[in-house]
């Protein structure tokens, strides 16, 4: 399943005009195996008896590489670079999203139907009933993607246009892992309440909401005005999507090192967003010792119970002013060490304070909180939130299951059961016999992931009560 | 061009379990027959030595009709009604739209260059120059298609969630027509303000706003608040479209009639957002002589340059508490009557006291301000928004169009000349030649429009300078 071929993230395609002459094509050959870029497609565009046009794909190793290979291009005698382009950037070009309807409309007959006169009659048993709404139109499947840009990946405030393209390519996964319809809002004010507005302004067209690419702490509240608002479920992923694959990973790490959740002592390193999130969903699944660290040291601790009993708001626990002492003093002893900070914080010499057969789940991207080389050589098993390594930590193993389950079942919520029930799903679509160090996360592409986690939600949604509908509406003739 | 078949809009599919011997079917047949219910499809679902499943398609009159029928089926011996069904119904399940990615995403190289960490790049452009947002979003070619839900085609305040199926129906036809990405935003609140902010809020991922179905006077107020908010198109489409294509209709009957549109007398009755918009438009195109008339009587009129001057605001002219006459008065001597109004308030007589060669357009739905067989016989050009008779007023002969060249060319506002470059757009799709008492306005199927619209529409946004960008940006590869 696992491809870790390198990245193309810096894959330039230029248009040369070359004389045509021989020995011009070799020199730019030459140049780039010189510049170690990898030649891929060479296409010739046109040819006169004295002038070749040729495009030239090729991989450079960032941006600045990608520069002066072009400007070496340029000074080659006999070679003119007429133009310059970036494979990711062309995949851009316009947008990755497009809609479209599910019916042709070619005839006026048709157009009668799906609109003016006939949907007149649609409109009107919707306004007699509100939930056929879920019948009859796309909310049944449609879930709105809403950033306002405050922290783009791990970029920063970027603003809502910077966020767009992370939303569509959002609106990807959601569609290609659970074929649900979404579409990308991103919102032009960075103030919780009127975030919360807007998000309930749109909502009565929406089966769904998720929030992304909020900053912390303004993502907590916006996150529960709209819960406690709205009647459909409403997840921030940066949170939530996180926190179920961390657990569906510990879940299965713990299993392969025998240890149990409710022994283990876990520190979880960056109390942001995904942190908090995190830190609660261990708490939720039954973890009995938990450490939270800042910058500031050991800021939340204390008894199990205590800490599980304000879980929902976990910040009230917090003793920034009085830390309670240094990462290294928490990782004495350690059995996990779950990162979602910054990169390299974390030395060898760290690592082996902790307990035997340690687990190191280090989330910082594009850096994590302690190298990779390290990390595998000091711990027992090691994840990462990057694909180039195995057991990659990601989110996009979460949210598509989640929300096909919950909107499956017009689930009013996504709740805490129906969360812990995605991390189980998640870690059992490992077989046990074939878990291993490297293997305790399944992949994106694996088939089996959305279903599994899709089943075991809408059935926690329905033990939950909050389940509108038993189950998937099919499309068999309806009686009036 | 045209299909003036029945409408189905009231097309039962029914699966009946019939005893499995000889005349049973006929039975069914000969009671479909007698209901003059036209039998379509039959299709045999499953049959064992003594039951027969069927589907029976059938068009009735309306739903009493449709219930009337399969009481009567379900009384016939030996025949069981399992179920019915409902043409327009079933095309509405699960809703009429879908969003796609424009990639499918298989491998990691692919994820990682739409989504994570490859798009960081794409958003860190946008970041640096926000107007790439075109160049690499889905914004280049988005609509959002805004309603309250206040005026629900012509039946009243239904709210947003009977809304949704017909904003879904405007997007398949925005895609159909204009290959444009829009989707339905029913907002949750009838308040004018709110309703701004909240499209304020989401406007930075849209190309364009088309506002729909929201009832007058506050779509004026709506509409104005937003355009001069936001740097991309905003049209409300029940004002614009509706005045446009009209505009189209009087230029292709006036040119029919030998008349000038500077020297006719126009009577428009119906002064809410469509009427008052067409008197607007009509003013901005040269018409000298506009009365409008309200339930009140005549409450517009005046000095052709006084009304063009305040155009902007034409209710401020309203002389609402003093109407200057009747609708009979306004009517006499006039050669263009122009109905935006309610059903049957004008007769044939009352036809009759306007000038010879006379234009009638009425556009109230379903039944117009006369009735069509009154109209035809009492009128030089008749004209309605129906598509059963010849000539109808449709919509979806600007919208498309007008949004198509606005986006081409990334055009900050839709104004007067590009609404009236449209309106001439739409009248010259017919050949001089063509044209005749009962073909003044192209079909909404005919290919000929969206592009003509669309080019008119462009070249306008750029002749009045509220273009941002010259022409379409094709494919190629771009310089970085």
């Amino acid at each position: 399943m696992r491809d870790i071929g390198p990245y193309s993230n810096y894959r330039l395609t230029v248009r040369l005009e070359l004389a045509n002459k021989p020995g011009i094509f070799a020199r730019v050959a030459a140049l780039l195996a010189e510049e170690q870029a990898n030649l891929g497609a060479v296409d010739l565009v046109s040819a006169t008896k004295t002038r070749m046009i040729r495009d030239m794909t090729f991989d450079v190793r960032n941006e600045e590489h990608g520069e002066k290979v072009v400007t070496r291009l340029g000074e080659l005698p006999d070679v003119t670079v007429l133009s310059a382009s970036d494979r990711i950037f062309l995949l851009h070009l316009g947008g990755k999203i497009r809609v479209e309807g599910k019916y042709p409309i070619r005839t006026r007959n048709v157009l009668s139907m799906v609109y003016t006169p006939g949907v007149g009659r649609v409109s009107r048993a919707i306004a007699q009933d509100k939930s056929k709404v879920y019948t009859f139109t796309c909310k049944s499947n449609s879930v709105a993607v809403v950033s306002d840009g405050s922290a783009v990946l791990g970029l920063g405030n970027l603003g809502p246009e910077a966020a767009l393209p992370v939303m569509e390519g959002k609106v990807m996964l959601f569609k290609e892992l659970a074929g649900i319809d979404a579409w990308p809002i991103c919102v032009s004010t960075q103030e919780p309440d009127e975030i919360v507005k807007i998000v309930q302004g749109i909502a009565p067209g929406f089966g769904g909401i998720n929030l992304e690419d909020i900053s912390a702490p303004r993502c907590f509240e916006i996150e529960q005005k709209l819960k406690q608002s709205l009647d459909i479920p409403v997840m921030h992923d940066d949170q939530h999507g996180t926190a179920v694959v961390l657990l569906a990973a510990l879940t299965n790490a713990l299993r392969v090192t025998g240890k149990q959740l409710g022994q283990v002592r876990i520190v979880v390193n960056g109390l942001g967003a995904a942190g908090t999130a995190c830190c609660r969903m261990l708490l939720a699944a039954g973890a009995a010792h938990v450490l939270g660290c800042d910058k500031e040291g050991i800021i939340l601790c204390g008894e199990a119970e205590q800490l599980r009993a304000c879980r929902t708001d976990l910040r009230a626990c917090f003793t920034r002013d009085s830390p309670k002492g240094t990462l290294r003093d928490a990782l004495k002893g350690a059995d996990v060490f779950i990162g979602l900070s910054v990169g390299n914080v974390v030395t060898a010499a760290d690592l082996d304070l902790m307990a035997p057969d340690r687990i190191v789940f280090a989330l910082a991207n594009p850096d994590p909180e302690v190298s990779p080389e390290i990390g595998v050589t000091h711990s027992a098993i090691f994840a990462t939130g990057r694909s180039d390594y195995p057991n990659q930590i990601n989110n996009a193993l979460a949210f598509p299951g989640i929300f096909r389950g919950a909107i499956d079942v017009q689930a009013s919520e996504i709740n805490e059961a129906m969360k812990l029930a995605a991390a189980q799903a998640i870690a059992h679509v490992i077989p046990e016999g074939t878990l291993s160090e490297d293997y305790i996360i399944p992949s994106v592409f694996d088939k089996a992931v959305v279903p599994c986690v899709a089943r075991a939600v809408a059935a926690a949604a329905r033990a939950s009560g909050v389940a509108r509908r038993r189950a998937k509406a099919d499309d068999s003739p309806i009686l009036e």
